[in-house]
């Protein structure tokens, strides 16, 4: 087998020299693994469902809405009740999915049965037809109120009912689209936002995303550059391409990001075109992530075995929750590789990523951060959930550590259809 | 390279030899292609806007309910209107993303670009991320709706838009889902079914589908003799696993099903398994067809640069329409492969498929009929639209040549939602 240079600095032996090249390869650990150890990771039992004795019954599923805020309410047999906030944008068009399809599938099932009900509800009435965000936003916003109802009776955070809760700080990275906007443009206000929150990393946009060209034309050429000028060696720099290029272009660039020590390149090409972005991965040092916009348990596989990204980044919402994108972290533990969720669900989103942080040892070490919502009124006792010299506490109270403010949450309205 | 019994019968050379050996080889002309010959038949322009010689700009594009049945109107600027049936049964869940995102960006657009507007729509604010059933579904729709507007400008049927209408009779087979029955009655109830449209053709369920076994156990290896015993060697069987099997188990039905002379054997693995997919192809010398669930057409390219499937079947509604399924047709008919839509739509999406097969010439030679619906009053005066001896005329009059009952469509209500 060919061993090209990436390969060779991404195998723990090389990991010195990766580290001495000066760049912050956090991949240092890849390695080949067999698609059995990755069936055997992926088949890691996730919730410790030994906690609860008694069967968690489920009765009821709501899906609320106030104003433009979106939120799921579960309630138990003996009356007890776990609340989470969806992905507003998301679930604005896609409710009647969740009330017709998803929800009725867990009513009247154990909450502790929660990792065999993700997958039941999936091939349940054919329903993997529906293999996509729509579906899997629908699953993850029930499957986190059914988490957060667990941790309620079992007095624990959600991190120790996955695993274990180590990680109480957490370091978080800003990103934004500046795209249309200049270099120039986009640095200044890269800085604001990053000196706001005193964060030591953040992600820039290359490229004018999936099927469009770059605006203004030569943008990216003056950003690499620009960005690392701007922040300093220190600074940790991330760069993010939204699937906009084909392979030759995609190398082109990466060579750049690469000469300015950007520590991953996100999307090169298009999110489904994974043989091309494998191509980029082979031919280029820097490591490559992706997956945001993944559905399939197996194409992770794919490209955790092949090696074709470095990072893989199932998002909380988008891949159907927690239980799943545990999954796929344990492949990707498997293979020495760090899981970085992306995240969605501008409300509370960046909560859901923090807590996936706070158990998983593979998380990676900076999670993006897009600041607390105004518009939800979320109480926690345990962290003030605002970024300070770039650290967010992770709260720690029962299930997701947060209340929704009860008289927000009793104005609000049941969407049932 | 390893050429194996199967890559030898479906060269241009092993053809006759295909023929020789009894079995009904419907692909004996697979044969390797590049990436480029690939794209170049995927780009290759479907809808003749040449025969437009104004702008149709769209003005209004309404999702109506009467009933159960859900259908679709559009509108252009000089009062012309196109109609199209919708799939019930998804677009009552999907609605709002046809009415949110879909239906908005069309607007105002001209219909004669609808080749690009499908290509669009799909990148327009970031809807890509929503890849898959959910949302081609409403795409097609809509898609279909303004076919038939420019059909009815045109004065042309469909097929005259979008290829040369050859096919005016179309052979039809009869599917069903007895999982969960005997063989022995299962048998029974397809017997009826094809004798009530003289059908020549038949397809039959084996396996328990994805993540089911196999109902009641040892269904399937009484069911595939008794099968070609009970029609005989004249009718034409095909075989749909529904994603039912890992590599081994579907290896050993595939050997059951060559023994029987079943012209194809569909989805014997997972749908996203395009890998295990591909190994159980490369191992049997039945066809292997598949592509119901595929949203992507990157990941069509990919099954049939790699021979993983030899008949590809994208869904109308499911992939997003007539044009891009004329593009996996031209990546098919490329390498030599059949591309066979599969239905969905209960209501008249047999239609659909039946238009289909009217223009692409490597469609296939039997089509899915469900049978005419008797809850959508539809008049067409060039077809009766029901299956006789086995055989379906093709509407000829402009766009689909039908017309929903004027009434029917004055009671029924705008879902706007």
């Amino acid at each position: 087998m060919k061993t090209n240079r990436r390969e060779f600095l991404k195998t723990s032996l090389g990991a010195g020299i990766g580290a001495a090249l000066g760049g912050k390869l956090v991949h240092a650990q890849t390695r080949k693994v067999s698609l059995e150890e990755l069936d055997t990771a992926a088949k890691k039992s996730v919730l410790k469902a030994e906690l609860f004795k008694d069967p968690i019954t489920i009765t009821a599923i709501d899906l609320l809405k106030n104003g433009e805020e979106w939120f799921v309410r579960v309630r138990s047999k003996d009356g007890a009740i776990g609340m989470a906030v969806s992905n507003n944008e998301r679930i604005e068009v896609f409710h009647p999915i969740l009330n017709k399809i998803v929800a009725p599938y867990f009513i009247g099932k154990d909450a502790r049965q929660l990792e065999a009900l993700v997958d039941g509800v999936y091939v349940y009435d054919s329903n993997y037809k529906l293999q996509g965000l729509p579906f899997w936003v629908c699953v993850a916003s029930v499957e986190f109120a059914i988490l957060d109802l667990l941790g309620q009776i079992a007095g624990k955070p959600v991190g120790d009912l996955l695993g274990s809760f180590t990680r109480k700080e957490v370091k978080v990275y800003r990103a934004n689209n500046d795209r249309g906007l200049s270099a120039e443009e986009s640095v200044r206000r890269t800085k604001k936002r990053v000196e706001e929150i005193g964060a030591k990393a953040l992600k820039f946009k290359v490229g004018g995303r999936l099927g469009f060209t770059d605006s203004p034309p030569d943008r990216t050429e003056k950003l690499i550059p620009l960005m690392r000028k701007t922040f300093g060696d220190d600074m940790v720099l991330m760069a993010d391409a939204n699937g906009s290029y084909h392979v030759a272009e995609a190398v082109r660039v990466g060579r750049m990001l690469e000469e300015y020590k950007i520590i991953f390149y996100e999307e090169p090409c298009a999110f489904d075109a994974l043989e091309e972005t494998k191509q980029v991965a082979d031919t280029l040092t820097i490591p490559i992530a992706g997956g945001e916009q993944e559905s399939s348990l197996w194409r992770f596989r794919w490209m955790i075995h092949n090696n074709a990204v470095q990072i893989v980044q199932p998002d909380l919402f988008y891949f159907g929750g927690f239980i799943r994108s545990v999954r796929v972290a344990n492949m990707a533990a498997a293979a020495g590789m760090e899981c970085t969720p992306h995240i969605s669900g501008s409300s509370v989103g960046y909560l859901y990523v923090i807590h996936f942080a706070s158990f998983v040892p593979n998380a990676g070490e900076f999670m993006e951060y897009k600041g607390k919502s105004e518009k939800m009124p979320i109480h926690c006792e345990t962290s003030t959930l605002i970024c300070k010299d770039g650290i967010v506490r992770v709260p720690t109270g029962p299930g997701f550590g947060i209340a929704i403010d009860p008289d927000f949450v009793n104005q609000a309205t049941v969407v049932a259809g």
